[in-house]
């Protein structure tokens, strides 16, 4: 292998690919990062912890085709403080060595054998479609906080993919709280299709889907799911297993209905936190005609009380719940105002946007005096 | 006592004085905050952890004077979350409560009574001089990397300051390195005084100091330094014991001196410490007639090699030393070139501003083959 390559291209090439480098591995080369030139396209970057892969391609000047594997913390590290310049890069076979030359900059890097490398999953017979990245990106953010950290509960770790006719929805819950993100898509399913994405699997295309408009395809079979965006391809494992009925727990009833602002109410829920999580993390909410006051008690260090102004049709209420939980949603979501709605101390408190009816968020109250 | 407070001035203050809190102690009023509200002064915040203590003055309305203590960390955060806007403080002395109200939060903070709080020393038969505070920050920032992290040897986990007729300077050394700050200064001495500050109080005076080409005060006695400045009282405890005599191991002839730009070192220094950090951190700098190579290799992972323009007079010369010892003065310094004065390989490495003549830095050579 010998090609030429701008510094900064090959160094943001290796920062997509990177995340999917295995951290702690038994096997080295999955520490690695698989490099493969082929003339007239490039050079293929390619990460791989078999639970996640990235193949991302990086304009180069292809002087002689070649694969080599280069572990991924050397050579980031190595791309990351060489100057703004043309790289020269070459792979000595014999001794698997890449050299790497940069103006005064002479690297020697061992590799390994790129063989023994783990290509990408083919993700056979597999659904297809269509969707805009950044409004998937939305979706991921606006549930990827509630899924569980438990991992004796492995399918509660990730997000619940829901398509069906004209709809895809994401769904994230850890038994005590549950996000619930929808839109409208074009598809022509005539049945509904659900599989669990992985936590990291979340939290990464979140990282990697940039800012702009672009179009993502999306294939879909029952092991795994690839997201081609940006000249980025990213394969993940699918989570095995049943995930909870998330549609018999949303509410569709309610006693009272509260517009606030988000911010105010955010704020709010900060400051009383502060005194909230010397304890048990537990405020009170209590809903009046035109105001909540918002409330914490610590026997050891004072109390908290907040009050917020409010538009309240339906009854005055009062409900304990988890501050994190709130403040979660309430930093997430984008929307000037947002409607509490609520049935009583026992049942689930419920977030949505105003006006738009797009997103639904629970939160299971602690019982009063618990 | 009873005062109304700009939010920001109370948060501002806070935040200077909290730096001197004792964050672990079995003493739980000295996690805390002294408050004290003066007619016509305002209110005098204290912190002390007894090994070194602040205090400063923030303007307030005081309705009724008093005394009190508040737990930092809570006062802190309450405080850094609250509007920009007018509070209301007032302290029921009968259940020790402070009510911190301001526009729609209350809050109540359990605090301490205030008469067990250990005042700030007083600094009795002390050197007074007074000395320009950016200068002063400046010599601090030369030397303080230097300083010991093992705590066995105390002496050497502070700074010396030496003060002769018509001169002050500051000296660390962990005897790896050492590191020689010296400006001129107006007073009235006839014999040299030399204390060592904590590197702790190296660190938050660093912090401390703003901006602003302030003059700053310095109380000196056998047990105690006290810095005036910005409004800012700051007293520290001094460190007992005897410090190395740094004289005799600055160098005063040399064999080769190097003329070199400091950015374009430490940038080949930090790419070949790259290669260097996964060993021994040992780089060798092999100095020729118009070139200075910087290299190192590892078994295991490859080589590095850099190449600067410099300018030599004298021998040739080849040493081995610690990477991060050299990035260290290089990221400090804020001169465009800096000069490197040889001797052998065996004899420390010099490094000095240059063409500045109020700084020295030493770095004791690695063993070659060692």
């Amino acid at each position: 292998m010998n090609l030429t390559i701008n510094q900064k291209d090959f160094y943001h090439g290796v920062q997509i690919v990177q995340r999917a480098v295995a951290s702690r591995s038994t096997l080295p080369i999955l520490k690695g990062i698989y490099l493969e030139a082929v003339k007239d396209k490039g050079l293929k970057l390619i990460a791989n912890n078999l639970e996640m892969g990235i193949e991302y391609w990086v304009k180069a000047n292809i002087i002689e085709e070649g694969i080599f594997v280069l572990p991924a913390n050397e050579l980031s590290n190595i791309l990351r403080e060489l100057p703004a310049a043309e790289i020269s890069f070459q792979v000595d076979k014999s001794n698997y060595q890449a050299k790497i030359n940069c103006l005064n900059s002479r690297f020697t890097l061992k590799g390994y054998q790129a063989d023994e490398f783990p290509q990408l999953p083919e993700v056979e017979g597999a659904l297809s479609f269509n969707f805009n990245a950044l409004t998937f990106r939305e979706m991921i953010e606006e549930v990827k906080f509630s899924t569980s950290t438990d991992q004796t509960q492995p399918t509660l770790t990730g997000g619940l993919l829901v398509l069906s006719p004209g709809e895809i929805s994401l769904v994230a819950t850890n038994t005590y709280r549950l996000a619930y993100s929808k839109r409208e898509i074009n598809n022509d399913l005539d049945k509904e299709v659900k599989v669990i994405l992985p936590g990291t699997t979340l939290n990464e295309l979140n990282h990697l889907i940039g800012d702009e408009e672009d179009e993502m395809n999306i294939l879909l079979n029952e092991s795994y799911v690839r997201f081609t965006f940006n000249e980025i391809v990213f394969i993940s494992r699918l989570i095995e297993g049943q995930f909870p009925n998330y549609k018999q727990v949303i509410p569709v009833d309610f006693k009272s209905s509260v517009k606030i602002d988000r911010v105010e109410f955010l704020n709010a829920v900060k400051r009383v936190s502060l005194i909230a999580r010397l304890d048990s993390n537990v405020i009170t909410l209590n809903v009046n005609k035109d105001q909540m006051s918002i409330s914490s008690t610590s026997t050891e260090y004072g109390d908290a009380l907040e009050l917020v102004e409010i538009e309240l049709e339906g009854e005055e209420q009062t409900i304990n719940i988890d501050a994190n939980y709130l403040m979660d949603v309430l930093r997430t979501l984008k929307s000037e105002l947002v409607n509490i709605l609520l049935i009583g101390p026992l049942n689930p408190l419920t977030i949505r946007k105003y006006p738009e009816d797009n997103y639904i968020y629970l939160i299971m109250p602690v019982r009063p005096g618990a």
